[in-house]
């Protein structure tokens, strides 16, 4: 990194009052101590508390980490679903100095542990439901000292083989509901979460208090967060902080819904949820909001979602899943871009009242894009020359992204030089246009561009054409080797139940024949019941490649 | 200052990109170049252009300063109304890391050279028809190398004895519309504002750009404004930096209004403009907001005010005041609370929706409290004996408060061990409750508070109830020295035009005489035609008890 800081003339402002996330609990018990915190149990029933009460078990779980021994500095690991303790924990480990490892369930078991070792945890809290995922890999952890188990069972009843298990409940029962905040180094972690993105192992970004704090700020103004809202926490906490939203209830003093356990085919609890909670705001991908939708479809009474607004992720929002949403009382979905090292958000696609004169058309194709870079980030499109790209929604170029919450580096990894500029900037691997108004549309990842003789085709237009037919529910295109073509594009297609039998390969190639060059399109379609994904939920591509790496050379 | 800083774990995240008034600016730029900005000239039009524009006038004005020599950490002084230049100067001059010294034009002469001298002011930008206030201290000046008039006409044109003149707009014309800003420390001043609160010489407070950063953040999200919002910027800039509203604008992209020049007794021309722009975001204090709804009322057509919120400071809003522009379409004034030594927002009123079971008539008196504290700051109420006051709505105490955005000390000045405790904590000087649902009344400062026969009697409490009379514009309660009682209260009244000849003390004293204990109420009430103000517009009751200070004695 190579820019210089200069330093102008002294403030006498209260520079050395650091921010930190305990502030942010402290000042909601204060000022919104009423205000209601709604958590989904494992038998779906609802727990239900206040930001009053919520910081007196936060206060005495600080005094239960320090009485077992935690330390600043520490990491702590968490896997839980979305609930009221991990929210809890969230704030008592960051509050007392230690950081909150991320374990996502998700991960395979090599990562998990290789994770936790890389990071040298010293203690796991894990919900009840979730034991196997520790259990699978307790022989391979080195720096563990012990297990505590998130449950509403005494520890008795609780079959595991993992030692040193104590029980979170039982913890907090001891302590005092009373602690004293310790100020902490502002540049000091308060989280870390592991990517995955990419080939290798995961790599470690640390999130400081100051870039928690921050991101939450410009959240909570970007998407006019207010004390009237209610937001509910659907990403899983357990990667990139849940997207940060929940962090974002107490700030601006908003009832906060957290989901509890839930799968992609559980979705239909996520509905229930907002409906009976009156949710107004609410943060996913579509591989949820789509089968929300389906199950919405279902009811005989159609929710009434007016002022709802979704903040979307993953992969672009198919415009006919937008559509569905908007004629249920014009709720919003927003577009939104980031990734594990932005923590996360950098572009969200809010409508501009300033653009005049587009047909409801363009507006709707508007949408789709990821959207407008939030203030405070320094964002740059950039071609292979090292220029930005022009801003004509047309050039494509690489995001690089540089600002008060983004990671400058990845914890003690060697990969760190490759992924970052000379001046800092983090080289994102997507590649993007920009437009005249401001809006950046990812068109591919780098890695993802299928390359056919000589010219490149964009996976993703490929991807929303073949998702624009009404009978699809999901599609990913992937570049598949070609003996005369290098690569040639090979589609994969979720049908609706009900098309299965009657939509064929042609069909789809039809619809989308009229938007691209015949070279461009897939020289197959294959239909399959459910898509190979990630563990955060994106088309699995590279598992999809080697899968049918010889589809078109057999 | 003692209290201490403990260190965590490193993050990855990136602190070390300072948080600068330019990202701010040069995100708005990118994000929302064709949002316009509305600036009313001295002759009645207005100008109009957006960020984009304004972007590349505050470059050229950044390449000018340093063509002028200006270093970082210089100090320049600007007194100007509030237009766009003011706004591009604010951005031009802290963003190459140069301090902006506001220059209040309603101090005296010996203040404002006083305030020029003790922060070494190198240069001074003044609006044309602000130069009488500078000529009348320019031989006073110590440091001042040369002086730059921000107008429309020739420099030929202007008379003025001021040395070395330039003009604003001539120093522009030659420079390049493109600059790289330097990365600033963020701990360095962007501004620096005087307060004349209290006795002796003004005191300065230098704001750093981390500390109006992050305001700015706070403030956004509690106001929830958004891009939808068009903000008008009535506080004048040249104090307490206008409350840092404006500043608010181009973070979330909102259209912005400049009042240009106006007085107290000008302030039709608001109300014009709020119509005419749609303002849906205003700022002030009941000292204009008052007159303004007078105007209103003598409108034929009354405006429609749906979605207006103006945040109101200074004195507390009067309950008429309040229910007359909510009569115009539920336009909301919410009662804000700060200083110049807290940048300034500190307590806010909104409505909390959680809470239930109030009258009508209880939610109005609610509205009248400063408010609640926003989060990310230290506030506490302190009795005498250092303790927290129970949150009971009753109870006195001392605000003290400390946080990101609270100043530390005063720039080079001998009195700043008085105004801070030893936690950090800034002395506020004002008496106020704090109810169990978190919200804080002002209930006087403690200089104002009337001793009389041993016991206290609060002179916010009676302006407020004479204030509730519909004849009255506005009412100034002072203790003035007693032969018997030590001190007596004394009121000063200022009528509406057609209640001059039919209102008379006894009506004043009988509708508040239900509310207050006999000893309570005033001996007397003088009628005057205007009351004494301080250079911001609050009741000066300094003047008015050395005007009648005999009042009770002869």
């Amino acid at each position: 990194m190579s820019y210089t800081i200069i330093d102008g003339f002294p403030s006498t402002s209260g520079d050395n009052y650091p921010l930190n996330t305990s502030s942010i609990i402290r000042g909601a018990a204060q000022t919104y101590p009423e205000v209601e915190i709604v958590s989904r149990q494992i038998d779906g029933t609802l727990f239900r508390y206040n930001y009053g009460q919520a910081y007196k078990r936060i206060q005495k779980l600080a005094n239960a980490l320090k009485r077992l021994g935690v330390k600043p500095g520490d990491r702590i690991g968490v896997m839980e679903w979305n609930t009221y303790r991990h929210f809890e924990l969230y704030f008592a480990i960051s509050g007392i100095g230690a950081v909150v490892l991320q374990m996502n369930l998700r991960l395979s078991p090599v990562d998990l542990s290789y994770v936790t070792n890389h990071s040298e945890a010293r203690f796991i809290f894990v919900g009840d439901s979730l034991l196997p995922n520790i259990e699978g890999i307790a022989d391979k952890l080195e720096t563990v000292e012990g297990f505590v188990v998130i449950t509403d069972q005494n520890l008795g009843d609780i079959k595991t083989n993992l030692p040193s298990l104590k029980s979170y409940e039982v913890l907090l029962e001891e302590e005092a509901a009373e602690f004293e905040w310790p100020m902490i180094n502002e540049n000091s972690a308060y989280s870390a979460c592991y990517t995955t993105g990419t080939t290798g192992k995961p790599k470690g970004v640390y999130y400081s208090h100051r870039c928690i704090y921050v991101h939450t700020m410009m959240m909570t103004s970007s998407l006019r967060l207010g004390l009237t809202d209610v937001i509910m926490q659907t990403v899983p906490m357990f990667h990139g902080q849940g997207w940060g939203v929940w962090f974002c209830a107490p700030l601006v003093g908003a009832k906060l819904v957290f989901t509890g356990r839930y799968t992609m085919e559980t979705t239909d609890i996520l509905v229930d949820l907002m409906i009976s909670e009156k949710v107004t705001f609410n943060n996913g991908a579509p591989a949820i909001f789509m089968p929300m939708l389906e199950y919405i479809r279902t009811l005989p009474e159609k929710p009434d979602f007016t002022g709802l607004r979704m903040i979307s992720g993953a992969t672009e929002p198919p415009l006919s899943m937008m559509r569905g949403y908007w004629n249920l009382g014009k709720a919003e979905v927003i577009h939104a871009y980031g990734a594990t090292e932005t923590t996360p958000i950098v572009l969200m696609n809010r409508f501009k009242p300033t653009i005049k004169g587009w047909t409801q058309e363009q507006e709707w194709a508007n949408q789709s894009k990821q959207g407008l870079p939030v203030i405070g980030l320094d964002l740059k499109v950039i071609a292979p020359d090292g220029k930005q790209v022009p801003t004509d929604g047309e050039t494509v170029g690489e995001i690089l992204i540089r600002g008060p919450w983004i990671t400058t580096s990845y914890y003690n990894d060697s990969r760190t030089p490759d992924c970052f500029d000379e001046n800092g900037y983090w080289k994102s691997g997507d590649a993007a246009t920009i437009d005249e108004h401001g809006y950046v549309k990812i068109t591919d990842r780098f890695k993802d561009v299928i390359k056919s003789g000589g010219e490149w085709i964009s996976s993703i237009d490929l991807e929303n054409a073949i998702m624009s037919h009404d009978d699809v529910i999901e599609a990913c295109v992937i570049g598949i080797a070609h003996p005369q073509w290098q690569e040639r594009p090979l589609a994969l297609v979720v049908l609706r139940d009900t098309a299965k039998e009657t939509v064929s390969k042609e069909d789809i190639l039809g619809i989308i024949g009229d938007h691209f060059a015949k070279w461009q399109l897939p020289d197959d379609v294959i239909f399959l019941d459910k898509l190979p994904k990630t563990g955060v939920g994106k088309f699995d591509k590279k598992l999809a490649r080697s899968q049918y790496k010889d589809f078109y050379s057999e």
